[in-house]
């Protein structure tokens, strides 16, 4: 749970990529198993998702095509021996409206892409009902 | 206004817990006067405030009972003495629809939480009207 | 890409400070090249952009006039010779309603803002069409 801070990239994802899997490969060409992200920038397109409590699974949310990446943000852990992030992302409209949901995937146009690295025990995504969570503090 | 890095954590607050107090009291057991802090997860109530400037004192905002939790931001600072966060949260719903506001009490479903101390001079939080605010820059 | 840590910053900007042109100038003043950033707290006003990718330019959005700033956040980079700060910001109004977009101008109430400088390679800001980008990693 305490952490020293390892490397730090901040620099802008290339158009057209897909962003959870981008994150997730670049995590994983570094050597990066625990780390925090965030990101700002414009998406072509993204897919949302929404964890209903109630039924213990993800629902997926309909997002129109072209937005502002408000936000990005997240960490990226260990999840089945491999580097995966977990982000929650914020869209801005062309009228100032703002949806938001957990990031399943995202088309780039532009994202400044800002990864701290953590170095430390590495928490492992684990099977908890339909999610997979770190162990409780 | 200048800090050295202390201390980095990264944990899963346990369910149930109530986000702020927990992030208050966490901070006080660990010695921590200073932090940044971030969190994403879901919870499964929370109550906002909208602080009007006309009427210079916090309005509660309600909100409905199962939500993402988007992104809690904020800081960790001195308060009479203690360790005191002013935490902004954003809110999902199933919808995608989005609410927000300055985070007065949460119940955690499951948050990941992110908190690096700073070390210096502490800031501390004075009356100001019916805000308390560190002295301007 | 890969950055050290510079200086670490956290305070209250004055209010009625205009928040963009501020973070500019404080960089510029403290020789800070580039950096990420983020605030909280509460604008007498804003302007917000939104990048219309099918016009190639920003479109201004209204917002009304005080709302909380529920999260300000970006990076510094190089343009023209200068620091420049590119934030999108999230607001909040009195019923928890959000809206949001490229920070273009803000005028605080309160803001509690974190500047964490990045020391290596800087990135500068370029024309790509009608927006200033960095090279694509």
């Amino acid at each position: 749970m305490e952490y020293e801070k390892g490397r730090t990239f901040l620099f802008r994802v290339p158009e057209d990529e897909e962003l959870v899997s981008y994150v997730n490969k670049f995590c994983d060409k570094n050597g990066i198993k625990m780390a925090t992200l965030s990101a700002i920038g414009s998406l072509k397109k993204a897919k949302l998702g929404y964890f209903d409590i109630s039924k213990g699974k993800y629902e997926e949310i309909a997002v129109e095509d072209v937005h502002e990446l408000l936000l990005a943000t997240g960490n990226v852990s260990i999840k089945e021996g491999k580097p995966f992030s977990h982000i929650h992302a914020i869209l801005g409209y062309k009228d100032g409206s703002v949806k938001g949901g957990h990031l399943l995937k995202a088309t780039v146009f532009v994202a400044e892409l800002y990864i701290e690295e953590l170095k430390g025990d590495v928490l492992e995504r684990v099977p908890h009902g339909n999610l997979h969570l770190w162990k409780e503090e």
